[in-house]
């Protein structure tokens, strides 16, 4: 005998979910139904009013509800730094350490050809168009610690040299092969303040 | 800077899911708004689904999308059997070890003073009608090995007392004081086949 169909698709949609198993999703299924209707219904609105109200900022890619995001159209950030994230959840995650107060440009991604993301895939020609247009003093390149970050700041790096800015990236406090997502807020605090020059003229 | 609304309030429900804390919520939240649109419009429309669809079985209280479960319905089942369950997630538990083809009856709950759960909030007057009913050979109290379980145990069996059936309870190579649906199945079918008489005349 098996779960009825519903069911059974509930608990197949929520395995595909991260870190959650079979086991899990099961349990999460069970929890569900046997929760007030009210839960089942207001997470199944969500799900569908994220997708329709949920857009990306159109400068820096960011997650917003309005054309251009909360940081990007503030006039109280240092418009003349841009941190390089790779999702936007690095931008939340980097705002609660509030130390920078520059923008953001998000890449969706890092040059990673294992997964078969090369740099077209990502974000990049509208960083330099951003690096051209405006008065960029700083890029800070925030990326997670492993090979495909390196890689990927390299590449980024060779076509920013033309442009004045100075470019730098988190310092190695961040364990390297980690993920920054998953960094202690201190680590990454530190890493964030002692950002190397990648061009040399010292921090 | 905070989250846009609509991700605050999906990670907020994401939140009250068991096992899941707020990092974990904002992991798969992030997920979902990463992930191809039709991924969360088919979790939403699931969840809708779910609350429409599913009942319970008018026998037993399982889940069904019908009026009467599949088991309760099945011309193959012994009907002099009623394995007695705390929730219909353990009748698939049961189910999947492939040795009982009774029928079931879910409590929904057992007697938890601490949690203010009483006899009177059980699913236990349906269960007398069922025995008074129909010619119940055993009742299987299939119950976690707890206090409130034994105590359950305890109680319904003084209830069933004046009536011909035969109640035994699962054998207790449970782990005292773990929840019966975490038990490995190899254990689980053990404790159902070496089950006690409850009315000491031998299983």
């Amino acid at each position: 005998m098996n779960y009825p169909d519903s069911i059974q698709q509930l608990i197949n949609l929520l395995s595909k979910l991260p870190g959650i198993g079979k086991k899990s999703a099961e349990r999460l299924g069970f929890y569900i139904l046997s929760a007030p209707d009210e839960f089942a219904l207001s997470l199944a609105s969500t799900l569908k009013q994220i997708k329709s109200q949920i857009k990306n900022c159109r400068i820096c890619g960011n997650y917003t509800e309005d054309d251009i995001c909360a940081i990007c159209s503030s006039t109280k950030r240092d418009r003349s730094r841009i941190c390089v994230v790779e999702d936007p959840r690095d931008v939340f995650i980097i705002e609660s350490l509030k130390l920078f107060d520059g923008l953001y440009h998000i890449l969706f991604g890092i040059i990673s050809p294992l997964d078969g993301i090369s740099s077209e895939d990502l974000n990049i020609e509208p960083l330099i168009e951003r690096i051209k247009k405006d008065s960029i003093k700083e890029i800070i390149f925030a990326l997670s610690p492993t090979a495909e970050g390196e890689t990927t700041i390299m590449y980024i790096s060779k076509l920013l040299a033309p442009y004045p800015a100075k470019i730098t990236k988190l310092a190695y406090g961040l364990p390297v092969g980690s993920n920054i997502r998953y960094a202690d807020l201190v680590t990454l605090a530190k890493s964030f303040l002692r950002r190397e020059d990648l061009k040399g003229d010292g921090p």
